[in-house]
């Protein structure tokens, strides 16, 4: 294991000085490193990790935190935690083990993702955000700042969710039920919004900005308020800088995406 | 303090690949450690610090962080700080010194606990939550993620207080009046809400998601919105689930609570 | 460095069994530590970071912390990070290069503030809060904890504002607009509010708890709601704690302030 650390960090001279010096680093013997990987100072990978090739996991990380059984059970195996090639996992940034992670992950930084999440490829979670497990993303979901996902949560792809969201699960609280909301493939959820328990968001919506959502909202729609309402299809929404109807936004957007290089039409006719 | 510490150790060969090698732990000589007591890697436990027995603090904590005036005054002595028996503190928890926590507390990740705060005994607080000091929660209060306990707050017991919660205590921002909220027992305060400048909530009741409670609200009241009113008797709302009544919520939630291995009725004519 | 660092230690007496044991400390030879500074332990300190006389970094802390080009660039050099004199950072906090802070900055713990900011003097940001880059504040800006500033925001002098607030700046999300809020001197944003892409707030305005302001704001305007509306001018505000008019509060209000040894007026007559 250090061998490979120490290769890969001879490559590289002028990082040397900063974040990977195999400072205070720790790694389980039962964790698997891929090829060109970089662990920062300070990182610690516990047991039964395995790591994809040409990843980073920056400083401060902590990789395969157990479970709460670990504290209490003699005989505790840490679960796998699989963490996709190309990923990049910024400092702070803990893990639980029993988490899936296609490739090209990326995140910011102190995120906290607990066990049995299973993300697509390409998706991103920005700083503080707090995934709290058992919970399904699809590819290409972009969770900004200060997120939180609850248990039993099932997200589609390219969804993108903005800050200070909430994703809620228990309808009359405390009790045992617990049933996450949905979120179809496209949809946009603005900040501050909180989704409530088992609610069902289509695909292509939009929910506005500080929207406690109790009811379903149907494809492509609009969706704002407190509690929120349906409004218009996101089709009439017209952009105040261009004038022209913005949404359904992959025809609009680009950046990042599978269809970067060519255009949201062709994807879609060479992925449906 | 260390062979009590590589004691414990000893007995946990499975764990000690993981969280308790003793790797740059710091604890002052005028701390003392129960019987029994497991500390993480990357903590350090400051001066004053009591940590009760059969205690677990995990990695990368600080207990007992100074007050402001450590950087400011020559002769700073660190407040006492008293964790009870039985308490789990999980990592990057920092718990500042001159607070006191009854036995069996227990909190998630990158919790932040002010000076002069009191927790009774059995409570929780989830990852992020941030507790500014100078305040006291009864026993059995569990916090969730990411609530923000502003200073002055009383919390009686059993209550529950969801993601996103915001406790204030400025009337006229920018001022030097500081007026919390106080809470009565069993009362279950919804994601996101807002609980404003001195308000005071009563027994039993339920703040609905995403509420900015302006005004006192009666026992036993579920209130809701922006400004928050009071709708209806908690034991008038029905549940989706069952199509029963589920408030007041103690005779139909046990997990955790005192009563689990008989009931409310009983446990309740024991303890009135 | 460390013979500095040394010195102020051993001054310290007390306090050495604390925060400051010189262990773990990694600072970059780039690094410029000004005379009298303390830097805790586990903290780093990377490429170009200039730290001013009299200032305190506590532990855990990374100042200078590597824009993204770091992990993908051969040739990255680390932009300048400048921290005034006499500045406090308190521990856990992640400061990226590039970003510039006036005399006198404070912190709480865990905040992170990314590429491209400028505070001006004396402002203080609380614990758990996410600042974006690329944003001005002005002198004496006091953010409280957990308050999230997109890009591209643009904030005056004295003005405050408090927890769980989100500055946006999307105004079609996803697209590649980004248009930050602006706010004028002395306002004061109250809890939960949103404020959002582009919105302009006046001075001396005050904007109600779990607002969502889409519209400009005029001075000295108490606006509040979601959608946000203007209610009356701040002056008619009174608290009911004095029977008074409050506001335009730097009348009323002047811990830490410039004006605390002498009143609003005089400091701006001979400030204006």
């Amino acid at each position: 294991m250090k061998q490979i650390i120490l290769e890969v960090t001879k490559t590289l001279k002028l990082y040397k000085k900063m974040k990977f010096n195999n400072i205070n680093v720790n790694i389980s013997k039962k964790a698997k490193i891929g090829i060109n990987v970089k662990i920062g100072d300070n990182t610690t990978i516990y047991d039964n990790v395995v790591i994809g090739d040409n990843s980073i996991i920056a400083n401060d990380c902590i990789i395969g935190e157990p479970t709460n059984d670990y504290y209490f059970k003699e005989n505790y195996e840490n679960p796998e935690t699989l963490i996709g090639n190309g990923s990049l996992i910024r400092s702070h940034t803990i893990i639980y083990s029993g988490s899936t992670f296609d490739e090209g992950f990326s995140c910011g930084h102190r995120v906290t993702i607990r066990e049995n999440t299973k993300f697509g490829s390409n998706c991103r979670v920005g700083t503080l955000s707090d995934i709290q497990g058992h919970s399904t993303f699809g590819n290409y979901c972009w969770l900004h700042s200060n997120v939180h996902i609850g248990q039993q949560s099932t997200i589609g792809n390219f969804v993108f969710i903005y800050p200070y969201v909430v994703f809620t699960n228990d309808p009359t609280p405390p009790s045992n039920t617990c049933k996450g909301p949905s979120v179809g493939d496209y949809s946009q959820i603005a900040v501050g919004s909180i989704l409530l328990p088992g609610v069902s968001i289509g695909k292509h919506c939009l929910i506005g900005a500080g929207s406690v959502v109790g009811k379903n909202i149907s494809d492509e729609m609009l969706a704002l308020g407190n509690p929120a309402k349906e409004i218009k299809n996101v089709k009439e929404i017209v952009s105040r800088e261009s004038g022209l109807s913005h949404y359904p936004w992959p025809y609009n957007f680009k950046r990042g995406m599978p269809w970067e290089n060519s255009s949201f039409e062709e994807w879609k006719a060479l992925n449906d």
